[in-house]
């Protein structure tokens, strides 16, 4: 059982929409419409076209930044109009809620006390939903429903019976053994870093950590100021992940490396 | 006559200022001067450059997901410090302010209710305006006009008489014969989707629609999950107009095709 | 000594992250966790990389425009993690939280009642700010000092001692002869803009002014319509510098002239 919800009246928004067309203002028009006074914050609307592990990364690795009441809204969709379902997951005194596609995954399987709700499409009519275009859910359902949540007007539980079953992320768990952690870049910053699914406790069981992406070896440091301008190094970022940067330039452009590419860490 | 206005205190902004440099902040700034508790959402800050069309189309296609009483501020301005004028336009319970360069017309066009007032720019500092430069009236005068009206300071009424002349669309407006509807690409997504000027009342009346766009032929299907990843697709979009899609890629890039291009819809 | 501060409760923000990724959106979450009520403006995220200077001249020229009582935070930061300082500079009614960069500069020289403060950083803690990562003082440290200065749970001289010195911007001043003024482009708009560093007060003094750049030399007029389409002109822009702008067209493609390029006026 979750626990009650407490609603700070804040929503996030996470989309591959970009900023061309009303794509994401008329999201907000609907939940303005709905609750006067919420409040927004666009996460990002960057995420890269159809890869829901991105908007699950960043999701996951920012949402305690946010306050506790929080209800977090993420719509990369490719399934659209297709008979995928709907999940709302509380972590704590945030919620989430997300196509049923993987992108939620991480966080859930990262967290101890996530509840999983499958939002119940039959009854969405009852729910408040009223026309549900085939193409554009996020304005349509995932809108109304992050408004009627946001306010207090629904509970978690409103939405649809627990689950213990949800579609896996797209991109493997980062694995570890004795001397090895293996993993992804998952998204690549403006700055042109390299940021990886792999978690600073993973690699801080290794003595002398280097990094190996790309045909590169690169060393470790604490921050970007640690390299003279023009060097790489891998570092823990802000967001408790390894990436590698290059200092004042963009790594992603120097290396070579894309997102989705591998990245190896061992013991020197 | 129009029926009274009651603002929400919302505005939207929609502009083809891009994300660079302070313009669109520093007209929040002089709304948030005027009007404290204004609540502000960016439609779009992507129009392509200096041609209202599109700021038009997507206006007239999403203001009604906004609350009643919201006051829509659009600024593609390309006549910026000439004689242009700017009208102020009613439809039910929303407003929209723009110059008068045909940025309007469709939505005036298409509906009945529609009451066009000519912003009268001798009594600008009777209206609250104060300085205005030659090449920034997003700032100068629609944003003060904007935050008085939402606030409720200004009535549509007193900004100056009605009219009904205004400069036509610069893009000519569909046309349907027996078995044919021609229109335009008057607009392309994030996702590299085509989106055209043709509404679904036009294609709903041919049996058989078939889209012909840039030498090629396109079936038409319901929603994006309904052909093969790669597969090109016409459907009847979430804004109610004729779309041309490829399942998970871009449209555009995959048929070449540039906003403007002619696109024809055949009965089979 | 400074006047007491009166806060509107408006943060503006400056930087350049870009729009990918929960950069941005994390430093608002954590100033909604301290003070729910906070309006906050995107003044723009899309400063270029590592470049101080570009963000300080957009910040002088458009912080008049904001209500007296906001607080604006830039956080142009190359130096993140190393010793670095903060500064806090109050002018007028307006309070400016950025790193000691030289980000300030201009806008300290070019305000006559500027009181610059130096942010404590040994006693961070003591004012609120809890755990700091090496990389991103923007969320860790200048939103939780924002919010709590734009809420008035701080007072400017609570947060260290004022100070004379500051290291000075990274583009020197325009310079001022007889008959000849220099400066730089500065920055760039959507539009290709060519936007220098050049207050009009310089260009006045002159009596048939000519721009010089590039190799080209291009002739002064009032406003973008005072030309044909496609023609070049310089103006004094709605932000009161010299702007090298081409009618409906690209200045910077067009001249091929990009930022930090240096620009000439001279008396015909």
């Amino acid at each position: 059982m979750s626990q009650p919800f407490t609603p700070s009246g804040v929503i996030t928004l996470t989309t591959d929409f970009g900023h061309k067309g009303p794509f994401v203002a008329s999201m907000k028009g609907v939940m303005l419409t709905r609750f006067p006074t919420v409040r927004i914050v666009d996460l990002t609307h960057e995420i890269i076209a159809h890869w829901p592990a991105e908007a699950g990364f960043w999701l996951e690795r920012s949402y305690r930044y946010f306050p506790d009441g929080t209800v977090h809204m993420a719509v990369v969709d490719p399934g659209v109009g297709t008979s995928r379902e709907i999940i709302l997951v509380q972590v704590g005194q945030h919620l989430f809620l997300a196509p049923d596609n993987g992108l939620l995954a991480p966080l859930i399987d990262q967290t101890s006390d996530a509840v999983v709700h499958r939002v119940d499409m039959a009854r969405l009519r009852e729910l408040g939903v009223k026309e549900v275009s085939a193409t554009f859910h996020g304005r349509d359902v995932f809108a109304p429903l992050a408004a009627a949540l946001a306010s207090g007007r629904l509970a978690p539980s409103d939405v649809g019976p627990t689950t213990t079953e949800y579609i896996p992320c797209w991109v493997e768990a980062p694995a570890a053994s004795h001397n090895l952690v293996t993993g992804v870049v998952i998204t690549i910053d403006t700055f042109g870093n390299l940021i990886t699914n792999i978690g600073q406790e993973l690699v801080s069981a290794l003595s002398v950590p280097q990094v190996h992406i790309g045909g590169h070896v690169i060393p470790f440091r604490r921050t970007y100021g640690d390299v003279r301008p023009g060097d790489y190094l891998a570092l823990i970022n802000s967001f408790g992940v390894l990436e590698v940067a290059r200092s004042e330039q963009s790594a992603s452009d120097g290396l070579g490396v894309q997102r989705g590419a591998p990245v190896t860490v061992r013991s020197f």
